[in-house]
């Protein structure tokens, strides 16, 4: 397949070419795609669309005598014509009831960070779809299969430039660029998918405003003036994302100010015209002396917002990063969600697979959101935000398999009581993709769940993390980050290997509200897979297992590496169309390579410091 | 100073300005230079040039009643001219007498590491003086001052691009860029510097040959009319310079040919023309896998090249790499210097300071040179080369004090006699290059001479080397290699660090001639400074001094930061000129956080390992 020629249908095979230019709103959308899917050779049932205005999202899906009604507002009722064809694609059960089915979180929003030469700032899938040469460049057919993606699962904001707001990307918000925009915003709307723009806080000083001081008049009037043109041109945009005082990036701090100050100001510029601020809170000391054992990364967003809380005006979402470190394998959940009862907040992850094998190693991430919702407090996280995976190969994701992510994601983030059943989520997803036998079908669902527990046990297991190269974020190095300024250190020394994170070390549990924190306080209650990042132990520690924690380290990589053998035995055994299959294969055989070299080398790193040998007398190379 | 106002004069501020153009030959140079000399205000006696050709690159002062006499060939008037001109402005003995003084070394090369598109590999000086935008570009005027350098120390060869000949530097050898090419050599050639040329082993695929086979006959063919071409542009050019099979570039392993068999074919080639083909030795396998302990990356040169002595035409120059490794900081001398007696040997040394500090940490590399010199056998060593340190800045050199490097190398390579006096050396560059008063003088001729032994007291003591970020070779990073490809690892763990390269380890002493192979083989009798390159050590190993391995390390990287903090209080103290002294100030501060970071990290990397506390109890982070 070559993305010149016809473009990737992803998990919707049966809606081939692209929907008609003209299509204008979701409504007509719904018909358009039914219409396409019977002409695809679907065998479809009578199916009614019911548009009701007044059920916005939400949609409900009735049996009818000879089919179905779909009913839904804008956009409800392409979502709810979407989930109808799928499941009857995939001859699921279709789900009917006089309920109306209406999204958890009201905003569900991919990050891409795409700069405007055309790169993605940690993009594993090629490059930008949106940008080229320093300027808005896209083929709005690829838009429009985006669009159908994205709604298909139910997300509903794309914020399409990098939070690093690199120049010239800041003219997305200048009249110079506002014109193109306005097009790419067209592109989305038939799909429900309304629009948000990265921005760079310090912007009015490009305009000659001697400073970006929130509390300043003529920064207040400058972002005002400026958010009435950015609507004028795109009307439902549905706000900013701002990276504030974040690794080198400007911010309030310069004027003294704090971050709720910071973004109200720019919250009420755009309160007019209905828009969000979600500003992130990505927030620590990225110039960290790794001699300073008393700052402690994971402690940063806590410290930097919890006592805000109340302080933001209704229109900012505070979008928090999970883990509290970064997007590594295994982190608890920030606690900065359980701490800011009344302010909006968003949750953010990362669908770009930055730690978690780059889009090669395969990593199917539904489980980890699976714990990720199921510890998130109700309260006030309204919204979610996920750091894209895509990008301008033929098949958007670079591992044909990658795209599972995006598709969990959506639906989790749209209904997440569907949690406890990510298998059959990803089972969907397999069914919709590829025609494969139940033998083949159980068996790519079996790697998709294993893959995230495989690679853990090579890469990341026990809750370490960082054994990357810094910089790229590939591995494996398990020393390479003991002694940068980035406040990532795993200490490991001839006794032992972790961070004293509970009461008796750094205090970073202390955030925690219980049951969580008597439960990381305690090296013997703390789940294995956190057990590293909460606590430094010795490696004769015995684990629950009874297992001292250096054979634990040592079987986990064995067992990662074999569980990365079997993943290439079932991968061998699956009939995958092409190019997937070359794709997919190329890439295993790269993972197998990254395996080996994570087992054998992470072993030989624990065996220079331990001393202990293997208790089953495997190989550990000197 | 700017750059584009006005030259460096680098150590011959008696020569300002740019000679004319229209000088064509030495002689003319040396009376050209002398008029100059004299209008800028040096108070010179009568000096008599007195030109005879036989004598070549010799020269010999005479004193004369009213002055002195220059006799020399071409170039050799022209050197003698410069030696008289920084004698008498330096106020040093002349030396005169009735022996003609002539060059140890027939070529003193440099080699430029410059990439068509303007970068230079492992350059620390800014752009190439010689290409830009992908094609040569340079300041004649720059050409002539650089051209003054070499002379005035007396090196003969200037090798202008890259070793690794990236596209399109290929074009220096083709007819398109031949008549820019003779037009530089022009420039250089009044100053007795001929240029030479880095080639493509593989150029002949680019002319529609199929193959690169030193053996085969159009193969063949295409070098001698290439060659021929090159002639008639530039009829002086030295020859060429040659990587081949080397970190990933073309050569006659390919073809099933040994090196001999293909240094041969083109060193064929150029003989009609007196062209030289220098061959580079640095051949090991860059794709090791760090599990192989049998693979002992310095012993690779004479694995590979030693067997082949009497194979090469008397117009090859194998170049041999010094150290065996690469350009570590304490190497011994290569063994293959050693193993070739009826073969034209070229030492490679390196004025980059690749991995002595980057033009940013201060390292003289007189005294190294000098033990080099000491060393290496008369035999067939016939030529040096130096990868440059220079590029497009200001003063050449990036640090004002780096000049000292091309200084000393030049006349070390001419006389190395001299090297029991390295000490006199700088001294005369620093009396050149400045006008102190005696006793600033003395203090930095004491700077530079200590510069080394501090850089490799906090940076790489004891023979350890390679404790640097992989790519940029710069450091800290104690474990960076340990784990790649490069065949570049101390090993260490809980109980020691180093390679055994003993007759009981991989039995790389064994490649050196006695006394070197008794004296390296026993960690007893090595010298301190090789002990960790040749030995793998416990830490409580005893050495010569009484100190354990473990404590030595620790005092040596503390002696190394006071050492670098010396060295600030010092370059304090000198009233240089601007803007050197801003350069070396800006430069001593970034010294200075470098030799802490060096000293803390490798003091706590071998303290996590070994337990052992500072005996003196001095602070080791945790």
């Amino acid at each position: 397949m070559n993305a010149t020629n016809d473009i990737c249908r992803s998990w919707l095979p049966f809606l081939p070419g692209d929907p008609a230019e003209t299509v204008r709103c979701a409504y007509d959308m719904a018909r358009s795609e039914l219409n396409i899917a019977r002409e695809s050779g679907m065998n479809l049932p009578q199916i009614i669309l019911n548009l009701q205005e007044d059920m916005g999202e939400s949609f409900r899906i009735a049996k009818t005598e000879d089919g179905y009604q779909v009913s839904g507002g804008e956009p409800g009722v392409l979502y709810g014509t979407y989930r109808l064809l799928m499941a009857l694609y995939a001859k699921e059960k279709v789900v009917c009831g006089t309920t109306p089915c209406k999204p958890f979180y009201g905003l569900r929003m991919i990050n891409c960070w795409d700069n405007a030469e055309g790169t993605v700032e940690r993009g594993y899938a090629g490059m930008s779809l949106f940008f080229d040469g320093g300027r808005l460049s896209y083929d709005a057919r690829r838009m429009r299969q985006l669009g159908r993606m994205l709604a298909s699962v139910g997300l509903n904001v794309l914020c399409i430039n990098n939070v690093n707001v690199h120049d010239p990307a800041h003219l997305l918000i200048e009249e110079e660029w506002l014109p193109e925009l306005a097009r790419l915003a067209d592109l989305f709307r038939p799909f429900g998918v309304r629009l948000m723009l990265s921005i760079d806080y310090a912007q009015p000083i490009r305009h000659g405003i001697p400073t970006a001081d929130p509390l300043d008049e003529a920064v207040q009037n400058w972002w005002k003036k400026q958010a009435e043109m950015v609507y004028r041109y795109v009307p439902d945009l549905a706000g900013f994302l701002v990276k504030a005082d974040s690794e080198h990036r400007p911010g309030p701090f310069t004027y003294g100010r704090n971050h709720a100050q910071g973004a109200n100001m720019l919250a009420r510029a755009l309160k007019p015209f209905g828009g969000w601020l979600v500003w992130r809170c990505f927030v620590y000391n990225c110039m960290q002396d790794w001699r300073d054992t008393q700052t402690d990364r994971p402690k940063a967003a806590y410290e930097h917002y919890a006592w805000l809380d109340g302080r933001f005006d209704d229109n900012v979402i505070l979008q928090i990063k999970n883990g509290p470190y970064d997007f590594q394998v295994s982190e608890p959940v920030s606690p900065l969600l359980y701490a800011m009862p009344q302010t909006h907040l968003a949750v953010e992850v990362q669908l770009a697979q930055e730690y978690t094998g780059q889009q090669i190693d395969l990593y199917a991430m539904a489980p980890m959101w699976k714990e990720l919702f199921r510890d998130l407090p109700a309260q006030k996280v309204m919204a979610v935000a996920a750091v894209s995976n895509l990008g301008r190969d033929w098949n958007f994701t670079g591992h044909p398999f990658a795209a599972v992510n995006l598709f969990t994601y959506g639906l989790m983030a749209w209904w997440p009581d569907c949690v406890e059943d990510s298998e059959s989520l990803m089972r969907l997803w397999v069914k919709l993709t590829y025609r494969l036998s139940e033998e083949q079908e159980n068996t790519l669902v079996d790697m998709l769940l294993n893959s995230r527990s495989i690679y853990a046990k090579y890469a990341a297991n026990l809750g370490l993390g960082w054994m990357v190269y810094p910089h790229t974020h590939y591995g494996p190095n398990p020393g390479g980050y003991e002694f940068t300024p980035w406040g990532t250190y795993h200490k490991a020394d001839r006794n032992g290997v972790g961070v004293d994170r509970s009461d008796k070390g750094t205090g970073y549990a202390q955030q925690y509200p219980e049951p969580f924190q008597s439960l990381y306080n305690d090296p013997a209650a703390c789940p294995d897979e956190l057990l590293l990042f909460f606590h430094r132990l010795s490696y004769d520690h015995v684990m629950k297992d009874g297992r001292t924690l250096i054979q634990r380290l040592y079987d986990d990589h064995f067992e990662g590496l074999a569980g990365a053998e079997h993943l290439a035995e079932q991968l061998a055994t699956l009939d995958l169309p092409e190019p997937d299959a070359a794709e997919a294969h190329k890439r295993m055989q790269q993972q197998l390579h990254n395996a080996r070299e994570w087992c054998d080398i992470t072993n030989t790193f624990f065996h220079r410091y331990s001393g202990v040998e293997d208790a089953r007398g495997r190989t550990i190379y000197p």
